[in-house]
């Protein structure tokens, strides 16, 4: 008989959970109908909780083991849970989930970043906020400020970047096809990690292909992305 | 019980199959072991061969059936053969080659029409080089020798753009992952054309990733890719 199973997640100032990483399992659990307690951890909380075994969220807690890193969560829950709808229906899928992340990161995560970056320092928790500029000023090998100085120009090459994206949903409703697929939750998490954050709209409001996915993968599973808290993320 | 299968080819004036699509068919036939015989057609062969009811191959005609489109195709072979491994085993799987393809499409293949538009035309049959040149520098609303103007740099780009393939391919011996599925077709697809009429080697001779899944691939089904008149794709 399995315990609970227990989601270490990231918060900000506002109690919002904003970890893209943390959403693609946010969205994976309620797939696979998984119960689960949430136990929200600042930035500076992660180390200490996790004796630094684990440096980021999401970390799962179940039947006793520590597991970090989202794609060996999202496996571990396909092995262990036989709920719901399974999240890689076969090592194709999980491979072509994880060439879709390959193109994403650099494409359009990493261009997030350098629009948002000081939008998280601004919303994390106060006593986190040192941390954060220290330790991303450190890997950008800049400070904040210039890293988003010319965010304007970056948000226009981050709408370009979604092209794939735009094509394939005016074929399909999710990017998964007919039914939404851990590439949904790839793109859905990290939208909802800059809404969390965001003082600039991501998506241009003609921009209709997108803006109807992001309503779609807003209502999914009982509605789980809606919070009053989330910034606007269409201009 | 059913006829053989035709599948109609684009040749060039070497005999080689000529078209990214239709090597996606070969490959696509081949997992399924379904045997075929080719027409080897050139450009200006296609319209007169189908009474102007295709424009482009592959073209397949089983039954008394004729179906273009490379897509329809790959779906029609799942459908109609029991044989070999299916080309999507789920409807995620199919979605998700298109989305790949959807990202594929304009940032490799285009900028590959880019570096060998016109190597294409210096191959094709005589008889078909008015007809390649007029059609596709109206399309490109350019002469071919200005699209190929700044190749190196295009060629440059293009090695950058296979990014998200090479972080792939350090974790899985194929774009489908263990085994290859159709978006390893996709590529292939791609460099077999480009490797029947180049005369600047598409990859970089240090891009080891690359170099080595091409070989994996040109070795799959008996070696089908293998060609003594494939010109060098690797400088």
């Amino acid at each position: 008989m399995s315990g609970p199973l227990r989601l270490y997640e990231l918060v900000l100032e506002n109690g919002r959970s904003a970890s893209p990483y943390v959403w693609r399992i946010r969205y994976a659990l309620a797939q696979k109908q998984v119960a689960y307690e949430s136990v929200m951890l600042g930035f500076t909380d992660i180390p200490r909780t996790f004796s630094g075994r684990c440096k980021t969220v999401p970390v799962i807690e179940h039947d006793g083991t520590l597991i970090s890193d989202s794609w060996d969560i999202a496996e571990y829950l396909d092995r262990t849970f036989h709920t719901g709808v399974k999240l890689f229906s076969t090592p194709a899928e999980l491979a072509m989930c994880k060439l879709m992340d390959a193109w994403f990161a650099p494409n359009v995560a990493r261009r997030m970043l350098h629009v948002y970056v000081l939008d998280v320092h601004d919303a994390a928790k106060p006593e986190d906020r040192a941390y954060f500029r220290q330790s991303r000023e450190a890997r950008l090998q800049s400070s904040l400020e210039a890293v988003v100085e010319n965010r304007i120009a970056t948000l226009a090459e981050l709408r370009e970047a979604l092209a794939p994206l735009r094509t394939h949903l005016r074929r399909f409703p999710f990017l998964g096809g007919a039914a939404p697929n851990y590439t949904d939750y790839i793109a859905l998490g990290a939208l909802l990690w800059v809404g969390s954050v965001s003082t600039l709209p991501l998506l241009a409001r003609d921009d209709e292909v997108m803006c109807a996915w992001l309503e779609r993968g807003l209502e999914l599973y009982g509605g789980i992305g809606r919070d009053p808290r989330l910034k606007p993320l269409i201009e």
